[in-house]
């Protein structure tokens, strides 16, 4: 496949989204927005505690209250046997995704769903979750990812068996699953080092923290059909799911849709879907659900905190001779953290002989994980791209020529096996050190005020997974493009472009359409940085596919022969007699008699998935009174590919280094001892705002991914990927202290810097 | 094509319709169930006069009430130029479709828009159209088809200058055009009659009478882009008029079809979709607009009155010698009656050598008509088949004898000059002939009422227009098949069964959708009879392209070439290795990776429309009295092609003529001096109800249609036309006289009883 990038027209322009004006003035439908006639409002009762198990309910003073239709209990979810199966290419283990919809015997974190309400108003049915009954035997419970691997920990899944020590041993366990990636001779790889570096790190419990939170509206009819409507990031993912937990055909569901208010991976998985479903089905009636924002830090799945270790060592060379790493990732209290993704990204930034990955998924009392853009691998790249850091430092040689010696490029054996096809990370790397940004001058400390700048790297793998998309050339000539991607980033407009770009039409002659599960062909969710590359590699082919059908359609008119017709800039010519031409404007008008419309289809899997890397640069100022760390400057580079529509791509950047910033300074869930979220509210759950923020200054670094038509790479997720630990390379330029914990907030911060100046 | 019927599994049987339990629980969402946030109501101002100038409108008083937002006339429209543009395959007059939208300089019917108004509610609009100060300039009205083609009768629009009379002239006409088929010697004909009968015939207008009124929904956005929700027969032929009638892209409008509450052809064109647009447009609102019961009757498109001459002379033998037939049809305020079909399928039926038919479409001061099921022909065999029966009576030879005599066959010319297909009409005939109706004897008269049994046949061409379809394979094994066909009659059934029989999958394993104008390849309307036709062909052809997909599905994933898979009974096998073989429900799941998802796409505008011919059979009972008629038994054959579902057939054939006996007998628009509507109104509107009819029995006579892979000819229309002329044939068997006028309601009937009776 060749990427003839001179040619595009539409390709790399800047059209004004499809959507825009539906969003800003308000009209975009998102979940909340869902209201049906004789629609019932719900309200989920949850758990108190972090873990205990549940004695009895009594639901009957529930029941009693004047305008309560309904309440649910695990009782009325289907009993599922254990294992693991196939959703697509994902696996799904549907017992334990039913028993974090709702509590089976015992709760499991605080916020645990114990029961479920549907009455006449949400007022109704706020009053009849309280006169629920629960009866709990409190259990101990643990948080901490090191405690819960611990001998005697508490268990949380008495089933699990899995070995999650080296021995093998058959005692119960919170131990979900370990890993390990292993090549060369670590041992003589540390001895060939002149510097080795080793540290351990912590990070928190970190929320997306979307704005939108969870919703649904589920309207079951008696002939065993529902209609769900939700904000997710998959609509076929979120059928899939409910007849999974609900063990009734995915096809008996037709998710349709909402708007989407914010995912970052946190709406793949579902909540409150198949309970509105059963209260629609026990009441009749349609039923929403909507989270209060304590719901969705409590009950919904944040990231991994986590326990990282990382060694490694370099010679005099700069090149960098072996590197450990062992991380043990909180899943939250059912298997499934994103270990896995941490390992493999971890490291895969640099060229390695001798490297061992250790990945430990280990359940703890908190909400079962989700997936959080490039999930699992901001944890480790702040181990690794801090050591790294420390390892150039220790050498005396610049931090990015550091990474130019060790870089991966085209044939780089990554971690866990695969060598990566064309990628741009060193380009990554030469665009930061070419940038305004790295080129100004190191930032001067001023009155009281320490100032650093430092720099680091991530990878992401990106996905490619299932995707269609219809393209319908209308009667004017124009077209609309059908896909069964929910629009979180901008997508609407990227396909839009990419058929726009294939059939010779302006950006806002193609509209996009996001379609419910019955009306496109299976379409994996949005996450994975996957739809413009996927979803865009079938919305290429079905714009082919319909441009193959007009050739036909001209050559029917012309009584030409199909491949006699030529398709260019969006008019069809006759090779064979140079008169004949038509534009796409004038064919449309003639299918009638030459055929018929014209519809373009294509589904697809796509194999050629581009890798995306990253490279920021970051200047900071600390206040060593206060902890506080001030973002001066932020520039990120990335590897993009073909960037469709870079203000999106640069958006996507933006945001990612937005949320990364407070990742790495101020996010994290705090538990009390009884194990109970303290800070579930955006006042005290602190995410970073515009004050806190300067613009994000952006480099597009565009490397055309080989396996695509376009050139397509995700470019969502990987610029979330390097900011904390740019930043604690930052901070320890400014204050001397190497960071080991996130969030690096005042108080931890101040204590290092303290601890440091008490060694002195 | 070969039709292989001995193989279907799914065509033929009657599965409960998708879509059932949604109408039965009163969940499917009309045109009048939309609400949008902050939507305003809309009213339209309607002409009292039925011809006059609008010297001046005064919208102030109506602006200044408070609640009103927008007053709209006919200034707000965009000025369009004479003359027809294509749609699709149809002429289409945008200015006249503008004109009847909202009256211009003149009102041409009482019930012609003349402004509208959105305001906060229904009732201040409701104030507000009252406010509204029209000046009128009374000019002289013609309401009666003859009337109207008279030199010196009021004209209705002065531009028309088609010579409407024989010698061509430039005057003033309301002749919009005429036409003529003629073959054969017309004067040696007659001559080589044994028997001529010639007769006058007199038809009303009658309304279509569905149910629901129409409605729009319209959601202007400042990006230009309108979404409109409205029932409807064809979501695109709706966009498509508004663009035209706006001259605005079809492309920026996006077309919602509701459910729809019966059409029978009259919601194939638009009355409220501009207006909301419009008035959305000027307030930023969504806006509603609903008729009444009598703005419907009033001012959308009823079907044409009538006045038709037949002659026809036949010889000894029965064989007719020659037809000739002169039909004057009201088109109402524009041009656009259904003359055409009505010379097309008038003497259809027969194979005939000598022949005329003149049709001429004349404007009236009445509401511009609109198709009504087989839209002309209903009028046309009421004269046709009562002269057919005449002279098979004069000649002393049974009425179905006669047909089977002269009775069109595969290759019989039609009057219009092509030869016939293979069709169905003999076998009707036959098959009425060994109806236990027919087979039963005559009913006997009893005290004071008169019995008799007529019957009649018809014709109807059918349709084929464009369609469009996609199937999609659902991660179960289930399927779902996407048109742009509004299902009036069952459609949603007949799509996925015929999708079902390709996938060898159960009718309920394939869910329907009916999609907007953006999500589908372009489709023509719901009407002609054509949607099982061809959106059904459509439907077969991508069910087709995903079972071509499925099997390069399984190819790959047993390392085979596409050409060793075989698809049947829903099961993939390999040719070249008897063991190998999977359902669909076990490829569904490996779909992910084997390639992808699967997703069959296919457009069409077949060509192998087959032709419909309906023979019926009716006793009626008749008190001479009061003139009243009752419809004692009733029988439809009808070659139906392959009937996909028949209970779906045989409601259609029960419908059409529970509506022909109404016309028959009853249904007529009643205009006083003053050209004003008295009836408008179900009240006075007689319309038959389940009181007025016995249970109407149906025999479905399947010939298949060789022009599709299923043999599906279209049904819904052709049962329309046989009614009245076979009650008129039933009601002279008992009464003795031969009605000529329709309604034969008991005035008319008691009338010509009086008549015979003053003769003797």
């Amino acid at each position: 496949m060749e990427v003839q990038e001179h040619k595009f027209k539409v390709i790399g322009t800047r059209p004004i989204r499809h959507d825009g004006v539906d969003k800003v003035t308000g009209r975009a439908k998102y979940g909340a927005d869902i209201s049906l006639p004789g629609m019932l409002h719900g309200r989920v009762l949850r758990s108190p505690h972090a873990h205990a198990r549940i004695k009895s309910i009594d639901t009957s003073a529930a029941l009693a209250l004047p305008g309560v239709k309904a309440v649910l209990t695990s009782e009325d979810f289907p009993k599922l046997a254990a294992g693991v199966v196939a959703m697509g290419e994902l696996p799904m283990n549907p017992r334990y995704l039913s028993m974090n919809l709702m509590a089976q015997d015992k709760v499991l974190y605080d916020g645990h769903a114990v029961a479920a309400v549907a009455a006449t108003s949400s007022h109704i049915a706020e009053e009849a979750v309280k006169l629920i009954k629960v009866e709990y035997e409190l259990l101990p419970h643990v948080q901490n990812v090191l405690d819960a691997m611990k001998d005697n920990a508490p268990i949380l899944l008495p089933e699990l068996r899995t070995s999650g020590t080296p021995e093998k041993s058959d005692k119960e366990t919170n131990i979900a699953s370990q890993l390990r990636f292993a090549r060369g001779d670590l041992e003589a790889g540390f001895k060939a080092a002149a510097v080795v570096v080793e540290h351990e790190f912590d990070t928190a419990m970190v929320h997306q923290g979307y704005i939108e939170p969870h919703n649904a509206v589920a309207q079951y009819n008696t002939d065993g059909q529902t209609t769900i409507w939700t904000s997710t990031q998959g609509a076929f993912t979120a059928r899939d799911q409910c007849a999974l937990a609900l063990d009734i055909p995915a096809s008996s569901i037709k998710v349709v849709p909402a708007e989407i208010g914010g995912g970052f991976g946190g709406k793949i998985g579902i909540y409150l879907e198949p309970l509105a479903l059963l209260l629609s089905k026990k009441t009749g009636k349609p039923v929403k659900l909507i989270m209060s924002r304590a719901d969705v830090l409590r009950a919904t799945g944040p990231t991994s905190g986590s326990h990282i270790r990382v060694k490694m060592g370099a010679n005099k060379a700069g090149k960098i001779t072996a590197a450990q790493v062992w991380m043990a990732y909180e899943a939250g209290a059912f298997p499934g953290s994103p270990v896995g993704a941490g390992c493999m990204t971890a490291l895969a930034p640099y060229d390695l002989e001798n490297l061992q990955i250790d990945g430990f998924d280990v359940l703890v009392n908190k909400p079962k994980t989700a997936a959080y853009r490039a999930p699992g691998s901001t944890n480790a790249a702040m181990g690794t791209e801090t050591v790294v850091d420390e390892l150039a430092e220790k050498l005396g040689i610049d931090p990015l020529e550091f990474r130019r010696i060790n870089g991966a490029k085209e044939g780089t054996a990554q971690p866990a096996g695969p060598k990566f096809p064309r990628i741009g990370f060193l380009e990554t790397v030469e665009a930061i050190k070419n940038s305004p940004h790295y080129q100004s001058p190191q930032p001067k400390s001023g009155k009281g005020k320490l100032k650093g700048r430092g720099v680091a790297s991530g990878f992401w793998f990106n996905a490619g997974f299932q995707s269609s998309a219809t393209v319908n050339i209308n009667t004017d000539g124009t077209a609309s493009v059908v896909t069964g991607s929910t629009d979180i980033g901008g997508t609407r407009a990227s396909c839009a472009m990419i058929a726009a770009e294939v059939l010779g039409l302006k950006a806002e002659e193609v509209h996009p359409v996001v379609a419910d599960t019955e009306s496109i062909g299976h379409t994996d969710m949005t996450g994975g940085s996957r739809v413009t590359f996927a979803t865009g590699y079938a919305v290429y082919e079905a714009a082919q596919d319909a441009v193959n059908q007009l050739k036909q359609r001209a050559a029917t008119l012309w009584k030409a022969k199909p491949e006699e017709v030529v398709y260019q800039d969006g008019a069809v010519s006759r090779t064979t007699n140079g008169n004949e031409s038509m534009t796409l404007k004038e064919l449309a008008g003639k299918l009638p008699r030459a055929g018929g419309p014209v519809a373009g289809r294509a589904s697809v899997n796509p194999r050629g998935v581009g890798p995306a890397f990253a490279t920021h640069v970051v200047d900071v100022e600390v206040d060593p009174e206060t902890g506080k760390v001030e973002i001066l400057r932020y520039t990120a580079t990335q590897d993009v590919g073909k960037a469709v529509h870079p203000s999106y791509v640069e958006g996507q950047m933006q945001g990612a280094v937005a949320q990364g910033v407070g990742w790495a300074l101020n996010e994290e869930y705090f538990y009390d001892e009884k194990g109970t979220l303290r800070n579930a509210g955006f006042l005290d759950y602190r995410m970073p705002t515009c004050l806190d923020l300067p613009m994000i200054e952006t480099i597009l670094v565009e490397v055309p991914n080989p396996g695509h038509p376009i050139g397509v790479r995700g470019v969502g997720e990987v610029p979330i990927i390097p900011p904390p630990a740019a930043i604690a390379n930052a901070i320890y330029r400014a204050v001397g202290v190497r960071m080991t914990e996130l969030p690096m907030s005042p108080p931890r911060l101040c204590k290092a810097i303290a601890e440091k100046s008490a060694k002195k």
